[in-house]
């Protein structure tokens, strides 16, 4: 099973592995968007999907046995790679790529397409509650507070449409190992949606703090 | 641009639909799940890109111009087939297929894969959000009072692990426009994340009670 697994890729291995993987996740994403705004006719999408289960096959002949994890090479910093929101590897995710600063603030431009689409037009209201909780979350970890989330609410103040959105959070305040964190998503209007949530410090990292992984790496 | 489309269809083109669509998005899921986890050389990690990408381009030699929105036929009924949770052409989606009584409530049984991971084995604390979000818009909308979310707040009670697992919602109480509705999601040892949220009849639901969707097409 995977977990915070150790491997030690030099960063010249790391510089490899995503030259190849960004590009072939990307591919598919979208095909992703694709399979859901395709009109083809019905032998051809039988015949997409027959390629498609034998390139699958292709990619199985030799992999992981289970779910990614959280992989470190020598640098120490972490791989979430699978992860729903952030993972480069996960075509699941936009992937979102949120920068950083001390104080405990955290932000990403991105864009949403029809894969993400609840009400017609707009964005599923909890796709924007995955990527806040992704979003509170590395802001606790950014302001060295990190945790797993306690509690999550969100406010929806008006639909999000699809396309190029924002996201912002910050730590409001920290008591012991609970550390509040806030955001919201804006589109070109102004907030659409806004969060808060609580995360509370792991057990094991309150008791090992010396080997814990670096703060952006819980979710 | 999509919206709520009356396209008409008959039972018999929804099965047609159905029988080619179902089988594409698995296939596509299979390979969402292979890109996390494939270790096959870059060579074939290339190949395989270029291949999606010829795929892709096959699927949108004809295709929506906008996402899906929901489409509905001559039964009446909506086909949200893009959406985040459920939709059926959506490879983003597990996909759940919910039920509902008319009582307000409203369960899914579903599998998380690799796709679905946040904390290494554990579900993605946002997903479980983005799961817990439809299943209460749901329950509000299979007790009559369909609607917007309007606040959604999730507890997380312990790690949900990847796999097999349940979710079940119901409408906790209602006034005027306003519907409280609760859930949770469960592994085979119990509860691991309780959600509780207000659902709001959207203004032109109010105004045009006559025309409006069936409860299950809100989101």
């Amino acid at each position: 099973m995977a977990g915070y697994v150790q491997d030690d890729i030099t960063p010249e291995e790391l510089e490899r592995q995503k030259a190849v993987y960004v590009p072939l996740t990307q591919a598919v994403r979208e095909l992703v968007d694709a399979t859901i705004r395709t009109e083809v006719d019905d032998d051809e999408i039988r015949a997409v999907q027959a390629e498609v289960e034998a390139l699958t096959a292709r990619l199985r002949t030799h992999q992981l046995e289970g779910p990614y994890g959280v992989r470190f090479g020598v640098t120490g910093r972490g791989r979430p790679w699978g992860n729903s929101v952030v993972g480069l590897r996960n075509a699941i995710a936009p992937p979102l790529a949120i920068e950083h600063d001390d104080s405990g603030r955290a932000w990403a431009d991105f864009h949403l397409g029809a894969a993400y689409e609840g009400p017609p037009n707009l964005v599923h209201g909890g796709v924007s509650a995955l990527i806040l909780d992704q979003m509170l979350g590395e802001a606790a970890g950014a302001g060295g507070k990190p945790g797993m989330t306690g509690t999550l609410t969100l406010r929806y103040r008006r639909g999000t449409r699809l396309g190029d959105l924002r996201a912002e959070s910050w730590i409001d305040r920290s008591e012991g190992i609970k550390t509040w964190a806030k955001g919201h998503i804006l589109d070109d209007e102004g907030v659409t949606v806004e969060a808060e949530g609580v995360f509370i410090l792991p057990k094991w990292a309150r008791e090992a703090p010396a080997t814990k992984p670096a703060p952006s790496y819980f979710e």
